[in-house]
């Protein structure tokens, strides 16, 4: 069984996520539809003592990516110019730095075109939009308007009483209820929600092989909670977001395939949310404003982004 | 008359405007230190509609950079993978981006090591603190804390009633305070000032050259400006920042040597400030929460970012 | 008339020149079969007076790229280390480069699989199997075994008395006899053919523009001409290699077509012959060892080469 | 002993080997200038098979680099076209590839300006003379003429009856005469020697950490040899071309620094000599025509090569 459409568990789940046409053929963003203005007027008046916490892990060469994912490389940060005295001596010299990276190496959102299956993306387009030119003519990563919502931290690892949860834990509908219940708030439509494993504590601590796998990571039973609340993204704290190796044998990537195809869902990878995590059961408080805008990369199946949560 | 330190002008600015030491000496965010908590928490008070408008331009090949500026190059966005069945014919097919990109190309955040002069770097730090292997050292981009505050648009352009700003238009006080009288709302300490020339329009219309020079930016006067009123970082809508040509003749840049080396405060350029010239238009209000974190780049003396206005 | 198919002189002339099956349904290198041990054992037999010239462009940002071609960038050389001294102060410190390019950006060959029509490439084979991840999986750059041996020098505009053939010149077979009783060789199979126009000349005094269009290069009927005489590779001195705009009207890149597709023949495009002209025409010799292996970029499409023309 | 002026050994070789001033305080291609006409008239003469063998490793991702030396990245090869129908659907359709590689990565060239001891590169020059924007202003690697000579391989480990020299095996004098005597040819004046230690052979079985270290390469007293014999440049089969860790303690690079600074002597590095090997040994002949031409980048302290022996 490797093939989704053949899966019965896996096409069951998708009949029931699918979003294909909620918000007309043409569209082009999903779930983000969800994020209305007043979803985000609300998360703005939730903020309480205006702490910021980043998410994001430093762009540099000695990142999460070991060379398993072909092509996915980590950032090569290099100088062009070093107090460059461009207009003669003594003047204002000038540095500069250009950097090649993957655009999915580091923190950041996987975008609609990021998987597809049975040649399909997103609202039925077909995955041959996707091109070595230009990358995704529907669904690019540019299309997003400014990620800005509330978000909510589910700490799984924490509500659990874990530092983090073991290498295979499939977090499914009952982690996430329990988590939230920990939290004391209740996920709702437009609601990016940011799911703690806690184990980006293996990179933190040195170990990028660790981090890789074997890795706890979203159940392909998660989906469908995250469909029933009508949540705008889900974002996480792992190299591969779901777990690996999968639940299912051989089944790789429902998860992408539910979350990015089926329901037209950003999910997002490598999010630190170590301090966050204290921050929150430091205030008692799981519910921020999140701001998480994606670097707009024309026909990007995915970007860089560096969130931030004010509470 | 080029260099900083032999022009009386600049020379008295600088020393009016420095900040060296104002927050301890081991101190790399300068300004930044501004914003505090409660500036924060006051910016999402004062959300009202929860409108969320994009200021960066999208990231493709068709960029800005037109090669006057050497190695500052515009993002060249391939894939890696189009459609990949990774794991054999029908499973889950993924698509992959790399990018290789100058951190200063497009809509981006000056760090503090971008420029030097005399040597020196904010804080009195020896300009020699950046390198070729891992960029600057001390004063990185990375080591700037999540960046949100409250925003104000100063719209010189439409407080003068003029579509953009002549190419020849310096922008001095006497332009910052007519458009804060405009926007109706007083530019207070830690908060981060937008000025809007209208320069973009050019970019925007196809012409690359035209936006490039001349063009209308900051004066050299417009330091002490922002240093009076505290503000913790300053953005607009041109290439280069400054007018270019420059006003003292072949005295280049010394706006940025003011901002970044003396006072230590971030500056932003090739912001979009024309959708967000119209919606604060629209609902007469010029302030509103900025959400404009800088990718985290290890030793970057600058960085893309994804800004975003909520009002 | 765009499609080459459907244009009666393309068509015939592609069957007259085809070479799919000649070295088996498996050849991958086509016409380079051609350059046999012995024609290497004559060419180097002929060298006379040890005489080296170069035939690369220096690889640097300023190029010959205008940004006319999508993705094809100049090289972007950057230093990852300058002066480093990594074991510790005082010990032997190490300066190391990155560069960003494209293949066929300088000095180059194109490969069999850079072009396709009518979804084919060389020997039949699907243009689908080249991908974006991999490039070429059949006919790769990296196939191709060391290409070296025997050079003619075809030149076209010193054999007409011209410095520079004219911007509408399309070089035929009557322009390549001329310049081979010019050249006073014959050219015999497994020959590299060097084409001079002059058309560099533009490039090296400074207009990239006018060097890329209009432009002379290769006629519709050259292929003929060395298909007729067996020859293993040609290359020029201009950027497109044929006629810019294209002498059939909408018919773009008919000599790649049946060069790398009908014939699987390399074609070399940007080569410097500006001082081979010069040292051919003093040593009244217009044949010599021609070494140019190709970097053998694995599913390369084209590769950069630094040919040398030993006389 | 870290600094090499400090060790007495280094000094005193350096002492003896140095070529500064010998060609002119303008010389910036060192024992380049040993390659004369003549001696490549003689190499051509001394073609027996027209027998071709190609001495570089594939540029792809999956190369020798390790991440051990940071910024010396693997290529990473991506398609910017793949078959893009750019004029018109049915028309000739094109690929396109970019590349972003250390240029020291895999087969190649160290260039005079690579490495610099107590502040000086060849000829006396200042190491400040590399910069980060531009590289080696002096002796950049497009300096070079194109590099064909007579090659020599010296098979040292074939010259043993080994398959591969072990781990702690410093190549010297001795070895090279041994090796010299083996292949039953003199080297001589402009020669361009390859020595072989069988290193590679961990590599080409999968193991890359095997192959960079511990590793057998050059001897400090190898330099002399080369210089007494006046050989234009020395390339092997290893990471670092010297052995690894070094003999004498803490003396990291001291060849580098008597070949690139001393001698002003180009040398090569990760060349696939297995397949020569086997070439020499069977037509009993150690030397051939060799062009190696690095790709002129323009400043690069080091560049690939795609180098061919012509038996």
């Amino acid at each position: 069984m490797t093939v989704p459409a053949q899966c019965p568990e896996f096409a069951e789940i998708a009949r029931r996520v699918n979003n294909w046409g909620r918000w007309g053929a043409d569209d082009e963003v999903g779930t983000l539809n969800l994020v209305t203005d007043e979803v985000v007027r609300q998360a703005a008046a939730g903020v309480r003592s205006g702490r910021r916490v980043p998410l994001a892990l430093p762009l540099q060469q000695d990142g999460v990516q070991t060379g398993m994912i072909p092509g996915r490389v980590n950032p090569l940060h290099t100088m062009v110019a070093v107090n460059l005295e461009m207009f003669g001596p003594g003047t204002v010299a000038t540095s500069d730095d250009v950097v090649t990276m993957g655009l999915q190496a580091a923190t950041h959102w996987d975008g609609l075109g990021h998987v597809s299956h049975g040649g399909r993306i997103y609202n039925d387009r077909p995955a041959g939009s996707i091109t070595a030119h230009g990358g995704a003519a529907f669904g690019g990563i540019e299309k997003t308007r400014p990620l800005v919502s509330r978000g909510v931290l589910l700490d799984v690892a924490r509500a659990r009483g874990e530092r983090q949860l073991a290498g295979d834990h499939a977090v499914g509908p009952e982690d996430l209820e329990q988590a939230e219940e920990f939290a004391g708030t209740r996920v709702q439509a437009g609601d990016i929600v940011l799911v703690r494993t806690g184990q980006l504590r293996h990179f933190l601590a040195g170990d990028k092989h660790a981090y890789a796998h074997p890795s706890p990571g979203l159940s392909i039973r998660a989906p469908e909670w995250f469909h029933a609340r009508d949540v705008a993204a889900v974002a996480n704290d792992t190299l591969t977001f779901e777990i690996v190796p999968p639940q299912i044998e051989n089944l790789w990537l429902p998860v992408h395939a539910l979350h990015l195809v089926e329901m037209g869902m950003l999910q997002g990878q490598n999010w630190n949310l170590e301090e966050l995590s204290e921050v929150c059961a430091e205030e008692a408080r799981y519910s921020f404003l999140l701001s998480a805008p994606p670097e707009p990369f024309t026909g990007g199946t995915g970007a860089p982004v560096a969130p931030v949560a004010v509470l």
